[in-house]
């Protein structure tokens, strides 16, 4: 099955639960692109099993995420723009 | 133009300036659906216009931001899990 890029998304309010969501989310060799984001490759019986792992991980939490898959040619289109100033 | 759905995510430390993008986003007909997450759906044209804006936006600040483009087949495959528990 192929791989395809991914990116997840998630917003939760318990630190804890966070944690364990961004845990899990390099536990699937993903890497952290945003404070709250990941992105990575991963074949879709993965992504379903993440997602079902995620769910249940933020169970008890008011929290959500989403898992976006772009096919090669969304890909070519992402815009991402990133920015650093220096700090004093 | 095609209209296409997209998907917007930013990470800034400046309130001022993570508030003005969130306005940008809204007067592109962008609707939140995470705490630093829009989506809608935006021609390429539109696409580009607003990456030059938000780019801009941020210039002065720490923080980045990514535009997704997904076609119908990619928006088909979208997993979202949206949790809310009751308060204490």
């Amino acid at each position: 099955m192929q791989e395809i890029k991914i990116f997840i998304f998630y917003d939760i309010e318990q630190d804890s639960i966070r944690y364990k969501v961004s845990d899990i989310c390099k536990d699937y060799g993903l890497e952290r692109m945003q404070y709250s984001g990941f992105t990575g490759h991963l074949r879709k019986n993965l992504r379903e099993e993440l997602y079902l792992k995620l769910k249940k991980t933020i169970k008890k939490a008011n929290g959500k995420f989403i898992i976006l898959p772009l096919c090669e040619k969304d890909v070519k289109e992402i815009k991402e723009c990133i920015n650093a100033v220096g700090k004093k």
